[in-house]
């Protein structure tokens, strides 16, 4: 038996191979646009998922602000290549929202990259805004808080002292930002885009105390996107929401036919009863595995079947009756798309059931 | 305080950085190749770990017997690239230690392989065996048995059923292979090596009865491979070793200052007591986590440290007292890493707080 989603991927791939749906992910794209019109929040999706600027090309085409970027060298490769990749919009706006440590060879490629696009960066101490100033009045800063996932970002009450820091050194400071990453727990999303609001909130009184005005307020991840408290922010910044993957599904942030991104596998093994095994290790769809997953990612096709172990290129997977055959070919979904395309040189596109391009993953590695 | 190993690192790195330290590596591979020698066991190392054709090269010039590989990719990749890239000795003999699906391209791509070194695939089915009866003659296989990992490989005493299926189809069969992964658990590897040898046992005995005469017994481990049964194995496949790992130490395989690789990371935030975050994230540490392990890596000076959370760019550390400066450089010793090789384009080689040289990651994402 063939499934339903393992028959859209173009017949005779060689596996394991990362395929992206070009129908879904333009229906992820145009979903969360809308989204984001509707309730009139600025739009600056998360490019550390793709790292593609054929895709980064299209969100700003269906109307996003600007880009968010996790590093300098995602955030440069998106502002040379997008506009080549599409014939597309430029990337005229683009926040890498880090915590950035602004060594020398930093301030050297902001201060270059700044001179392409609008460039924001993050930053939750004093001693790193001191450091941005041998660029101010070329690069602005948002003042990173903790919302709860307890990561980077200082308390909401101290963010006005750091906001006064990159004042001091000569910074505009453009508002706060934080990460209400506690969303990746089953059930846990409205309580973090609670949390959201109210930090942004308390840090964004806090600069206006401090004479800083009405500021930019940015959160966003995935699952808490929509459920976002109204007017507790000015700009989202999901990412992993334009392909999906098997955390969205099993957080019940998606359906599985709107997860855009698969990785095609042949089935090499069925050396016992109720065990396959399948060529896509983690090398492949990422190790990453949160407590909560009932396993290392979902076949597309075979609700009940259970990726219960992952090597670099095994996927162990538990089924029970009816399963595929040996040397069939599935549509696994990876557990975090965001590490899955990393691993990955391009992405074949997929329409119909026909491979209709290749995307470079241009920003992959692109880790400083 | 720059702490012993983050002194050996060399000066201004932009990090993260993935360094190899040569003198450890070079101690690493020629301990396991005089091991070898002692207990009279050809040493196949796996090479997935590195999927570097220098490291490659050193290891056949310290008395390899030839490669592990875990992909024909990989094996092109080694077989092409190792001579040109050391002036050393060639790879003239390669083992796909997996159970291919011998679908078409592959079968075209092992021929091919096979005009240039000695070629042997893993095979765990009838099925898959019947499919390399293009290659008869060019290409041998090794039936892949389970120790006890319950991944791959069929049981002991089916062995001699794949082997037969495979003459029938015209390919030598050179003998038999296993993983004891089950190894990777505290306590565990004296087990697992046992369980190797039995299973190696049986699974030969049974080729010997069925007319294959003595063959080929090769397994192996780095947490086992010490601990091999004397007169087990004839051939040992580790590929960790080399490099060895967060997971190695945590095992007891290895202490820490036999660690090679290492990723250098600046501390970026100190958001809060206790706690600090570097700009070492799932992107380059890779982000395998066992259930035993203590974290998602080590800090090599830090020992009371842990990684307590891993995102793609941020590694969050407990830290208790004395702690590492906001700005300050640290090696971090990646739990797995066969995976964090596998997401650099290069390795920087330190000798004596130098870069030296930088390796092309050569078979990176070869994974078919």
């Amino acid at each position: 038996m063939i499934g339903v989603v393992s028959g859209l991927l173009p017949g005779g791939l060689a596996t394991p191979a990362t395929v992206v749906f070009a129908d879904r992910l333009e229906a992820n794209l145009a979903g969360m646009a809308a989204f984001a019109a509707e309730e009139r929040l600025a739009l600056r999706p998360h490019a550390k998922t793709h790292k593609c600027p054929q895709i980064a090309g299209r969100q700003l085409a269906l109307g996003a602000r600007g880009l968010s970027a996790a590093t300098v060298g995602e955030a440069e490769v998106l502002v040379s290549r997008t506009r080549a990749a599409l014939a597309g919009p430029e990337v005229e706006d683009v926040f890498i929202a880090y915590p950035l440590w602004p060594a020398a060879d930093l301030v050297t490629r902001l201060g270059k990259l700044a001179e392409r696009a609008t460039v924001t960066v993050g930053t939750d101490s004093a001693a790193a805004a001191r450091l941005l100033a041998p660029l101010a009045g070329r690069v602005a800063v948002m003042v990173e808080v903790d919302c709860g996932l307890g990561r980077s970002g200082v308390p909401p009450a101290e963010a006005a002292g750091v906001a006064l820091a990159a004042r001091r050194a000569g910074v505009q400071v453009r508002g706060v930002f934080t990460f209400p990453g506690h969303s990746y727990r089953p059930g846990a999303a409205a309580q973090a885009a609670a949390d959201e609001a109210a930090a942004l909130a308390e840090a964004a009184a806090g600069l206006a105390a401090a004479g800083f005005g009405t500021v930019e307020r940015s959160g966003g991840s995935t699952p808490s996107a929509r459920l976002s408290v109204p007017g507790g922010l000015s700009e989202l910044r999901p990412g992993v929401y334009a392909l999906n993957d098997a955390q969205q599904v099993e957080l019940g942030t998606c359906s599985m036919s709107e997860v855009a991104l698969m990785v095609a596998a042949t089935v090499v093994s069925r050396p016992a009863p109720g065990r396959i095994v399948l060529d896509a290790g983690s090398k492949v769809l990422g190790p990453d595995r949160p407590a909560w997953a009932t396993g290392y990612g979902r076949l597309a096709d075979w609700p009940g079947a259970r990726i219960t172990g992952l090597w670099e290129h095994h996927a162990v997977v538990a089924v029970e009756g009816d399963s595929p055959a040996l040397g069939e070919t599935v549509a696994v979904v990876p557990n975090h798309v965001c590490t899955a395309v990393n691993l990955v040189p391009e992405l074949l596109v997929a329409d119909r059931g026909q491979v209709v391009d290749r995307w470079p993953v241009a920003a992959r590695a692109a880790n400083r």
